[in-house]
């Protein structure tokens, strides 16, 4: 059994059994591995941004990590990216990057590269293997810190000589602790900020306080005493819909989330962190919290963020009974022109009950949350670290990850052109996606920005924010990577779009025209 | 004026006039600076290796640097790997990176990240930016980096306030050092190895060796002592066609570049690296050179390279006029089913003079030096860093920098994949380019990988190598980003099609189905 052998065995006895994959020569004996030790999923991407995306998807609603497989330094500076969205939304990773053989590195072959250094910003682990003999431990030991509370970027590096060296054996999977609980001082901190008099206060709500038992006894909570709750900006997910509650999040533009806070005396920051604006601008505040509101930490992201909601539950509401969450009746399909609003009517309207919603609509989206309460019952994954061009491989990852539900792309068109060629994935795994893209032709985000930087922008500032001349034809580039497209000018064709996609099985990718 | 108006008048002062652009919001005020300082050339990739790989083709055929314009830390990152790339082949470029406002940091935003540390990896000179008062000085110390011999990267972090800032003015231009000479020692050390009694000499050639001066004087050189003449593996920019040597280069498979090699006993290093394998692989060795091989640094490739060969041709071959460069007689289309060479003689045979060739051949592409000797008077640029992904981006920078000459992009397909988004703004800046997509279906090279790895491999390996299921579509993808495009299933209909780009202005991408 060689180095590589042994790591994949070891990766599937600690329950990683999906990789998503770009190789290269270095990876030629992980690949071979791959058909010797049967039991791995693998997932091709053509670019690397598809990969670790996708692995991201994967982590969100498997609930476990998948592995990555990548080529070199410059393979995973392409893969970093939607790592750093990846560790915003706290999804468990293991990436494993070949690399030269370990005596060939002082050579400084055309792709030698400082491998470690480009994964140290984008990892919480990064281990460098040493030998074949103890590749398999060091795979272990990766799995190990990917679960490790509250998901972890496990990068390691694997040059081509301790995976085409002679190994001992695959490792023993090491265990995962579980997260650490809120200590008494947390729990009884917020339980006295909630029944201070006039206290006016906030549970900013992120991680498993945004799924489903979290949102009960977060209401529990909320009914007990009057508390405010809040979802943070970005969410990895979201259990939302019919039967759950309708919590909104803190507003991106900065005045409207100043406003949306300005009420509390208190924020309780419950698997949250403080809340912050997304960027800085001229005379505005960094924090988005009223000056004089005091911020307490019921659990950080790495504890126990439902146990901590249930014990504070316990605390100030024991006996009260979650309060019904009835978000109103379903929307209907409002058709005709498109408005961001009628969008999310028509996808309220027409997504099938335990669908997962993959938002990266950007502008578009901001206003997707108050419209969809009413749906049915279904994930809402959002992007967590800003770096657009996670959506598609998302997508694809969650897909992979639940074959048995519909997922559904909200797709900004700027944002899909960075990682478009997770397409082509979604094609050849033949995954039950609808992908609608919201054909702006501009990055609509940017002119808003610009607007409020130059007073009267000219030509050459306009032309680096538009992505009109020429027009990107949606249908053409998807039916270029194998996944049928139409295109839809209104909101009528949206619905009778959204129906046929529903009711089949496969990618499909909805063109929609966006004024 | 402020700090970002300040930044681009100095940027301009210095020389640098062209700005390859994906910008974010924190950088909108440099974006609004475009249209208050006339004078910057933007061009806008909607993918960050787009963006850094045109900025290599531009640098290399303009022998300045671009600007590049990148959105924070993950903007940064996945534009590293055409960083990468530009840096193997010492491209001069100034990258400026908007980050977060100085103050914003800590807050750790979404899109915080290690910007430095991202960066260095992939920089000769890194800076972040303190104030919007020394913000022009940055720029102008970035700018002197960069054109720095041999051509560095330069990455200038320009935080949000640094940009919106008041500033005092723009900076003036830093001196830029000549290359140094290549001292006395080189020279008549390279002169003692070509004059010693039963040598076999190498020169191996990179750089300005490359360029047609240099070409003339190695070759004088070769002609007065016999020694052996052969381009590095993979080069920035060679001089070729009718009139210039017909120099090979070292070959890609080990087993070839050691036979090619073997023969000798000094390798004289004319601004190339000491020869070694692309990869490793079990039993064979790391440096290509035979065991013995004396090897002399004859000008490193910060030195002044060209100067070096003329002082060494003063010395060994004085009086001794260039042999005649005769490649022999230029090739016909041969028409028929697809072959490599075929391949070659028909661009040998069509392409017009002053033709620039961006060779991302990759396995198709290996024997195209040998065909293309007697074409008439061209440019070749090869990838050099190894990170596939830079032919399209190199394409789009070469037509920028020198848009009354043909630009021919010998592409291969997967490598075309991972920065596709580059045929959108050929199309959009209307770049007389002509783009040959080598349609095989797979990463041929990891076949050829494989096989030599596993004795029969199976579905799982054979699947992670295969860009089938679906194929790729080039033209439907083409013409979604406004390229014209047609399918060549042949060498007639290649030549056709060729034939037809060469006679007119603007892009036009072929999908050749090679088999």
């Amino acid at each position: 059994m060689n180095g590589a052998e042994s790591l994949v065995h070891t990766l599937l006895a600690s329950g990683v059994d999906t990789c998503f994959a770009n190789p290269g020569t270095s990876e030629m004996h992980f690949v071979a591995a791959l058909d010797r030790v049967p039991g791995m999923r693998c997932v091709l991407g053509l670019f690397e941004g598809v990969v670790t995306g996708a692995a991201d998807g994967y982590a969100r609603m498997a609930g476990k990590p998948a592995a990555t497989l990548l080529h070199c330094g410059p393979g995973l500076a392409n893969a970093a990216a939607n790592l750093h969205n990846a560790r915003r939304a706290r999804s468990p990773m293991v990436n494993v990057v070949g690399d030269h053989a370990t005596y060939h590195r002082a050579w400084d072959a055309p792709l030698t590269a400082d491998v470690e250094g480009i994964a140290r910003p984008f990892s919480d682990w990064v281990r460098s293997g040493r030998s074949a003999a103890t590749i398999a431990a060091d795979g272990a030991a990766a799995v190990q810190a990917a679960r490790t509370a509250p998901g972890q970027i496990a990068t390691l590096i694997l040059p081509a000589d301790t995976a085409w060296g002679e190994a001992d054996g695959p490792a023993a999977p090491l265990p995962v602790p579980a997260p650490a609980p809120a200590s008494p001082q947390q729990i009884e901190g917020a339980a006295r900020l909630l029944h201070r008099d006039g206290a006016k206060v906030l549970l900013l709500l992120a991680g498993a306080a945004l799924a489903e038992a979290g949102q009960r006894a977060a209401s529990r909570i909320a009914a007990a005493t009057g508390a405010g709750l809040r979802a943070q900006m970005s969410n990895a997910r979201v259990a939302r819909g019919q039967g759950r509650y309708p919590i909104e999040r803190v507003p991106y533009p900065v005045d409207h989330a100043l406003a949306a806070l300005a009420p509390y005396t208190a924020c309780i920051l419950v698997g949250a962190k403080h809340p912050v604006a997304f960027f800085a601008y001229p005379g505005k505040p960094s924090s988005l919290l009223p000056e004089g509101c005091t911020v307490h930490v019921l659990a950080r992201p790495d504890q126990d963020v439902a146990g901590a909601l249930e014990a504070l539950a316990e605390e100030v509401a024991r006996g009260v009974a979650p309060p019904p969450a009835n978000a109103g009746p379903r929307p209907t399909p409002p058709g005709g022109p498109v408005t961001c609003e009628g969008i999310a009517r028509t996808v309220a309207a027409l997504m099938p009950e335990g669908a997962i919603v993959v938002d990266e609509g950007v502008t578009t989206g901001r206003g997707f949350f108050a419209e969809t309460h009413a749906a049915p019952p279904h994930d809402w994954l959002q992007l967590t670290g800003g770096s657009i061009g996670e959506g598609l491989p998302l997508a694809l990852g969650a897909a992979i990850a639940c074959p048995d539900r519909k997922v559904i792309g909200l797709q900004a068109d700027g944002s899909a052109m960075y990682t478009v060629q997770a397409l082509w994935s979604l094609a050849r795994e033949r995954c039950d996606a609808t992908i609608v893209v919201f054909s702006n032709r501009k990055y609509a985000i940017l002119r808003h920005e610009l607007m409020a930087v130059g007073a009267n922008p000219g030509r050459t500032a306009l032309d680096m924010l538009d992505l009109g001349n020429p027009d990107i034809g949606w249908v053409k580039l998807a039916e270029g990577m194998g996944v049928e497209a139409a295109i839809a000018p209104d909101l009528d064709a949206l619905a009778d779009l959204m129906r046929a996609a529903m009711a089949r099985r496969g990618p499909f990718l909805i063109e929609l025209l966006v004024p």
